[in-house]
């Protein structure tokens, strides 16, 4: 479409300054003739103080109205651990149906990695949104005595396991190598991995193109500092994603610079766009934060509503610049901004 | 005690040749007045192809009977996955209540690692092993059509979760740093996040002189790689302890090297040590395998014993052949072995 509706949620910590940043590239990307209209909402930490609400249903319905959200980062240690992430983050993810967590991992030229040698690092992560042990299941009996006992549910459904392993299927499909592997822990986790498992193979037999492969979690670790070449496009459930994705981030240049989309791939709901980083308060507010993982997110963004050329200079530039950086002396969040937004606009 | 009544259960692929290069060197590492006396079990594969047993309440009681046992690697492509694991590897720890999992990290002189700039890596991980979502707590409904559900069901109570707690606090307290990391994920898993981290923090009262930490699981994956060294002891749920501990032999050496320790504290069942890795069916019986995490698990057995002088020439004699490895033609499993036991018993 030629217009673009867009929910803005700078939040908590560097938020704020990363968001500004994804504007400026996104404003400065896309063509006269896109009309780009953004609304701030002011989720977060500082919400939550004054009106103890995190997300109520009428800001769903508020936000439900957008073509797609941009989200720099919500927490704060003033917080209690959970609050914001179940009540915010995760409620968003489930309420919007965002069973995609899309998390691609580059390795760009130039690009500092913890990892001996350079390796070659160009994978994705299809991180299931909406199930396994994030589903919020569970209870707490006896709470604080010397029996108490707490469970978490993880919760697989056919349903839900299936569309995720299709879409990476089709993703794994569209790219060069055509390789899918499926993490999980099938080994331990029988009745999920079972599912898992079978879901993968039976729909493997409609891609005949595509490579398969299996890795229990805890070898994927060992493989993603060990052998990340071996990867292609990765299919995970949640809990794993999240793990997998933070460690290939450390590894393919830091979470400065991992993206992440929160997709729901039919568009019955705004898909949501973020950093994989958190609101990080110890550097907030000293223009600190490289605002690149948040312009990669706004990419993504623009490749889901389909402004593929828009989103493409988005990541040649953003690969330009980090390129470039060993060479220039350190640059503050906004600086960063204004060089990524003049190489798309150029 | 003056005597070893050890369990030997060599396993599946490389197992066998692990395995006899750890008796190799506790034989020479044990002064002439312990008595050495084992027994070995064929568990595994083969004797599930043969009866369809896995482990019989009957080798339960034999192998209780012993005062430890050790295993080299269970596990082969030819028998469905989970079996064995669900079947022997976990049944004997839950049977035997080996509710300490001791997995050291220490990144020794000479050996490579994927991280570049050799960084100082020596921690401790104690991964709790009876609880969490390894207890088989879970099932699934209208298996194998579209309407499938499957759940596992991680279960922790305030007795488990304290004792390993517990026995963390103790290892810290005893080492010269004196740090303690909670790992967790308790953000999102609120029930059994918030048992966990309630319980580390009453124990912490009682040992003002730790240092204690909490770091999200996803965010453990990256320091592991990018800042290993602010580790000193950690402790964490059985599946979050399976995933960083195989992230962490990766970074300090390799799974060749990584030693591991199923514990039953109190003694009142033997407890059992083995390597991290697999049985690697792909290089069994060739030679190739390196018994050094055997023979360093075999010195976990010697501690948890009281042996502490023999488990301490043992790591010395690890330590002192991979510094000189580089400078070494490369060695089969054997000589390995044979090297390691002239130094033990020099
Ligand atoms: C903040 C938290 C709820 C979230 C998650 O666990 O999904 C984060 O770690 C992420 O990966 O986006
Ligand atoms: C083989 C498997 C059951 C086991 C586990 O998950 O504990 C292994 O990965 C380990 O770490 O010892």
């Amino acid at each position: 479409s030629r217009s673009i509706n867009l929910a803005v949620i700078p939040g908590d910590g560097i938020g704020q300054e990363v968001v500004a940043e994804g504007l400026k590239v996104l404003s400065a990307v896309l063509p006269q003739d896109v009309k780009l209209e953004t609304k701030e909402y002011d989720f977060g930490a500082k919400r939550y103080h004054a009106t103890g609400e995190t997300l109520t249903d009428a800001d769903l319905d508020e936000l439900k109205r957008h073509d797609a959200i941009l989200l720099g980062a919500i927490g704060d240690p003033s917080v209690p651990s959970g609050v914001l992430e179940r009540g915010f983050l995760l409620k968003l993810r489930f309420a919007f149906d965002h069973h995609v967590n899309l998390r691609p991992s580059k390795l760009l030229p130039g690009v500092a990695t913890p990892l001996a040698g350079q390796p070659e690092i160009d994978f994705v992560v299809v991180r299931e949104g909406t199930e396994g042990p994030y589903t919020g299941n569970g209870g707490t009996i006896r709470k604080g005595t010397p029996h108490e006992v707490a469970t978490e549910v993880s919760v697989n459904t056919a349903f839900g396991v299936e569309r995720v392993v299709r879409d990476a299927f089709a993703r794994a499909q569209a790219r060069p190598r055509k390789k899918l592997t499926l993490v999980h822990k099938n080994n331990v986790l029988t009745f999920a991995g079972h599912l898992w498992t079978n879901v993968f193979n039976k729909v493997a037999e409609e891609y005949p193109e595509v490579t398969t492969d299996y890795i229990h979690v805890d070898a994927a670790t060992i493989y993603l500092v060990t052998d990340p070449a071996r990867f292609d496009v990765i299919v995970t459930d949640n809990l794993f994603g999240d793990i997998i994705t933070d460690l290939a981030a450390a590894v393919s240049g830091g979470i400065g610079v991992a993206a992440s989309g929160n997709i729901n791939p039919g568009r019955e709901y705004p898909s949501m766009f973020e950093p994989v980083h958190g609101s990080a308060p110890d550097i907030a507010g000293q223009g600190k934060a490289d605002p690149s993982a948040t312009v990669l997110s706004v990419a993504l963004l623009l490749r889901h509503l389909g402004h593929d050329a828009e989103a493409a200079r988005i990541e040649d530039a953003v690969s330009a610049d980090l390129a470039e950086r060993g060479g220039l002396p350190a640059r503050s969040t906004s600086q960063i901004g204004d060089a990524l937004a003049a190489r798309v606009a150029g």
